[in-house]
């Protein structure tokens, strides 16, 4: 489906990295042919990466190119597992608040008292307690770090790119 | 992997549909090569499935028929949006507590309020009031029905099976 005036991923996938209503080129891990990989906020979940595909499509039986973006999903979190080596990972497309499909890939780490629960449970508290949010904003490699390794895996193992 | 002596899912597998350690055939919408689609707990959202690997892997890309098994998982997401016209699918892997790759594929009302939240959150309040609990396993259509209705939709677009 072609891109969606109101839909706020179809904008930042239409404007260049770094300007204004796109995304900061310092959230950018990696191009894939049919999705982008940005750096998530909840980096308390080191590596947290949001897969957004660069088709408007609201669900996976309406992409143009399914298998394709679905292999995405599973390389970007397979380096997420690679480099940050959490317990478990959770893949998780929603788009209740925006139906443009994506991704959320969140490691999960042993040494998180809350592994066993979905990470939406700590994201609620984040919405009202500010503390908590920076926490969850909080994690044991600085974003830059995270970015790097996780490029470096990508490029090391030859993940596609556009 | 073979299968693990320890997993609920592994255990379930192995055991005859309808035998005191399988799934109840009631449950069984569908036998995928790769995976068993069961009918889910929390009918609230009508149409609610797991779809359960039949390989023991842990993540995506320890599977040896990842491609396949992701497929499956957007026909049963598809069968569920055709059959049940819900406003969103969600797709989640999480596999915290069961370590076995499965995927929930819930659909979502826009006559449900908590439309824009993750289900989890409504799931949380279910582990400790009844009444919730109650509400969120109670659908508009009886489970019988969804089930017939998932096949037939399935059985109509060639759906692959076992």
């Amino acid at each position: 489906m072609n891109p969606q005036p109101d839909c706020p991923f179809c904008r930042k996938l239409a404007a260049p990295p770094g300007s204004a209503n796109g995304w900061a080129e310092a959230e950018i891990v990696w191009q894939f042919p049919h999705s982008v990989a940005v750096l998530g906020p909840w980096q308390f979940f080191t590596g947290y990466c949001v897969l957004v595909s660069r088709e408007h499509a609201t669900e996976l039986h309406h992409h143009s190119h399914r298998a394709a973006f679905l292999n995405e999903m599973s390389t970007l979190a397979e380096a997420i597992g690679a480099c940050f080596k959490p317990h478990k990972l959770n893949c998780e497309s929603l788009g209740n608040l925006v139906p443009h499909l994506h991704w959320h890939v969140f490691p999960r780490f042993a040494s998180d008292p809350e592994r066993l629960n979905p990470v939406w449970l700590a994201l609620e508290r984040a919405k009202i307690d500010p503390a908590e949010k920076l926490r969850l904003e909080t994690g044991t490699v600085p974003p830059a770090e995270v970015k790097t390794r996780l490029r470096d895996w990508l490029t090391a193992n030859h993940a596609p790119t556009l």
